[in-house]
């Protein structure tokens, strides 16, 4: 494993990172971690339809809100490195040259763990795409003979956040992270997601109900911790450890 | 979790547990673990072949030989607490006594993890009986209202060790574990099993193979570890974290 | 399909009903259906910690008050036929006793639809033997040659309610329920579990998060329906029906 | 849900409308139902063996006879609307421009339901492609911000009708519906394609045993329906209702 | 592989073999095999709705009718060895007189290769438990230690015939035999069970139909088999081979 | 089937169809078989890490090696043919000009089996790609209509070759073939491949591990094969047979 503290989150719509992996990112920040945002896409046409029902609307006015709102949710969470790739959404445009840029950032950062969306999604194929993008470009980032001299990417764990609407995702958490101690920044994050606010009391029961998961995974009523606040990832690649838990 | 350092494998014949988790028990009582063995039975019947090609054996015979072996062989992994259920084999008899018997043994041992067989095994009904009646036992240790004034189970990790033919058994290892500095150990345990000989190359090349994933997911030719051999586990509980890694 | 308005709830422990489908039951109820609940066992040894941690505390204690709280809340959900088979908890007994007696109720009732746990479940093996007790008992009620001259069932379909950790346990909704206009029966029926408090609110945040999918999937931001409130179920039979919708 | 009866068939290929899903088009045209048909393709390569066995075939003659072929088996199903997007298959050309057409398509049906082909299909991927293809389109169409202004689309079904060898597509019905009393009209049109006779009575034969099926799911020797002929479809969203049934 | 041509049917009711293995049952017997069927039950209770509807009808004479449309299809089939443990049924009695008579029969016929039902049956749970208490039986029969002295089982397939309703058993057949030669006999076969006349015609379309899939798997229009019936199985364990086909 | 003997390799990169099919080749030319061995890619970028890291290397220089060992590697296997599409990898190109190319190529081999890569494989997406990629040239190559006049493909069965570390890729083998007779040739082609000796030994463990597994299907202890050496495959397509095995 790299000595570095660093992560990259590549979200496919600018709020998705702030849903589902804002505490993971406020905790890690809080830790000292570096923390990459690459969100592909501002979500102006898909998830933006509160702006879109307000008179004299443009893309591009949704795509400045959209942005705004998502560096005002990254400083919440304490992130400074936010991107966006403005590749378009509904669909996204994961055409070569957004891999490029992608496999360039992954370089760059060198992250010791990279999260993104769930394999499958019915409802929302950009998440799915995004998902499968991410591998690709976690292999080329991998290659030796691409850009022959950068520094290579070793083997990060993906985590996949939670999405909306689980079982119909076929995602299964197997990793519950306390966020007790971020939580009011993750939920300060929230708020600034002005134009999607009737998914502010979701995701705070999300959040008080994975905690639930994690008291009773961590012993229960026979001395589980006293987690508040968690979010649920599913790991993609098995771990490496030098001893069971 | 548990302060004290404890671990229980639950295994159907007296041979399974050194070959598919006699790395991990050494490694852990190297480290300081108590590690209860629990044989459910000696494979006596099923699991003996070579023994009742000879002539004038006896089911008692065959009990000795076999319990002799594991015993030699829980010896070389550093085990000093193994305990032989006898309840037969092929089938196993895991009605309400067994059960009862193996709660206690849980509760006495409160185990930071537990280990077991593969969910599901079509060549060998023993197996995956196993694994289910593992999860009963767990639960019915977890009660507040069983033999009330016993200490209750918190929520151990549930290791499922590697089957034969792991892809016909539906066996995903999301967790690799070094075994390199033990590796003598689980070489001379496996050497205890005289009966099943035939057995010994293929779990070697299971450890060699293993650790080159090992490798493979720990950064590869970017940084990998060296491990030289190493035993893949599939959990069955989400883990619980502060941080990611 | 029957004319009569009639339903079942096999539940393995006596709250279960209440929180999985507490709200179902309070709608068909307010719709002049008649509903059965089976409790199979009072959850007396597993489900009890909150009463086991009193002085002095008894099997018999526990169960009586288990027992009234059940009643309770059965009768905060309109429920006037709740019966309890007191077949022990941790493990159940369901063996051809309890079989036999629960085919009496299945053909006396004569179910419209049915109800109970799901398939998978590695924290609560009561659980997931509840629901192959489920359909074995329905394939014997529609048996004509069991107790020939009763009247033998249909094929009423079978409701998987929602279980606690829904992704662990391999349960995937495909039918949202709105229950807002019943909210408060389900959530006075709640109350009534004085042993397990620590799972109100974990209850109400599911069924608000419930509504958001029922909202999501009737229309969302384009016409969906207004439900503050709802429940969840996996079908294990496939519809039979005049019309798409 | 709308108001309207509406309803939008996917097909990939020209035939693949009548085989599949038939039945529900001509009983929704029997109840008042606008049923639009898109054909993707006409099947010219892929699909048409024995027109191509003639002497002196060309494509165009090729698209030319299935596509009366599809013009007549609309009309015995009652279809007025059909429309041949002409994309080419095996495979089809499902870029932007096809995608694009077909939002547009569906916004102006604006589909109660909308149907098409199975999620995996390895003998066909214009199959498989197809209904991802779908999942796309209809994302697009309830995007606020495409093409604002348009009236965007709710959350229809979306039914997959029946794939040739079922269990080699991991399709699993979840609805029957009865089609008896538009039999006449679904084995006439299946008449119409004369370059695929050999399938006839494949279709005629599903029919009569999904509708075998039907009974059973709806009673069976304890009251089942009467049906003799009927369409199985899986539907890959959750239902919201009002009552369980 | 054993030399000798033998096989083995394990058919939970009386006429299990004959819908679902008849023609496979007839080509081996007209191959020169030694086929053995075992009829765990009559299906006196839970399949002969039928007879039961008659006025004056009793358990025994139920099987004795059951037990005589079993002969006479077995007689059609060629079947000269045919076995009724007569356990009941609606459940089946699966306890350990029945595993060790039926190890002993599995012993005395050393079957080249073996044949019983889906893995998961919801509608009918002897199914399901059929298939289980069958490799509970290969096991103990393979075991050196049972009964020493005995000549142990090798390693034969276990083919699972088709169930009713393939896709809710998530049954998915690997391999289409050709039964053509045969549909005569296994016609006459289904014509025996006079009790369950409504699934006549459903199993002829069946053969149809599968024989529809063989000759699309062997070629399709480009050079498929000519094979007019067909039945589906599939296999639980790998094939070893010599050369790929 | 047709006469002819011939088969079809397709690997992604240039050194995967000695590890995972090498055995199977040499052995079907050691019977007469035409096997042809199409290489999409090099292997240059991203499978070529010792290479890139020595001084003043090129993509030419990796290209060019990996060509001369790939080669060298088919000479040992017995393979007279072998065409390199160099469409570049990580990713590979993919695209209509490739398809068009691939199928020619399958039209004028006219293999009685095929092989490839495994569906699902998170670490490479050029694999699984390419395994989607031959599905969609298998359906162009069997339609009458693209290129009339050359002859259509019939229905070969497609085998998927051990990917590494299986379990993570959902591969499943269900057919293990004896390669004990050519273990020489297969050694030797492994042995050509300088690049990645670190893989060498992984890839005879796995030999004498599925020679095992081989051993233990065949019958075991019991009667089984003597094979020393053995591959995996996963079919895709059922089999069609006269008899059963």
């Amino acid at each position: 494993m790299p000595d570095d503290k660093t992560a990259l989150v590549i979200s496919a719509h600018s709020a998705d990172f702030v849903w589902r992996g804002g505490g993971a990112i406020a905790l890690h920040r809080a830790m000292g971690y570096a923390v990459t945002v690459v969100c592909l896409s501002y979500g102006e046409r898909g998830e933006s339809a509160k702006l879109w029902k307000q008179d004299g609307m443009t893309l591009e006015k949704v795509k400045t809100a959209r942005r705004t709102e998502a560096e005002n949710a990254a400083a919440e969470l304490g992130v400074t490195d936010i991107r966006f790739f403005d590749v378009g959404d509904y669909p996204l445009d994961l055409g070569p040259d957004t891999r490029d840029r992608m496999v360039d950032v992954i370089r760059e950062v060198q992250p010791r763990w990279m999260m993104t969306h769930s394999k499958w999604d019915p409802y929302n194929t950009d998440h799915m795409n995004t998902m499968r993008f991410t591998l690709d470009c976690r292999m080329v980032a991998q290659a030796w003979g691409h850009n022959p001299g950068q520094k290579v990417l070793g083997a990060p764990q993906l985590y996949l956040f939670e999405p909306h609407q689980t079982e119909q995702m076929g995602w299964t958490p197997d990793v519950f992270l306390d966020i007790t101690e971020v939580w009011d920044r993750k939920w300060a994050a929230i708020q600034c997601m002005q134009g999607q606010e009737h998914l502010w009391s979701y995701y705070r029961n999300v959040a008080e109900n994975r905690a639930n998961h994690l008291r009773r995974n961590s012993g229960g009523q026979a001395g589980g911790r006293a987690a508040k606040y968690a979010e649920g990832f599913q790991t993609v690649f098995p771990r490496t450890v030098d001893a069971l838990e």
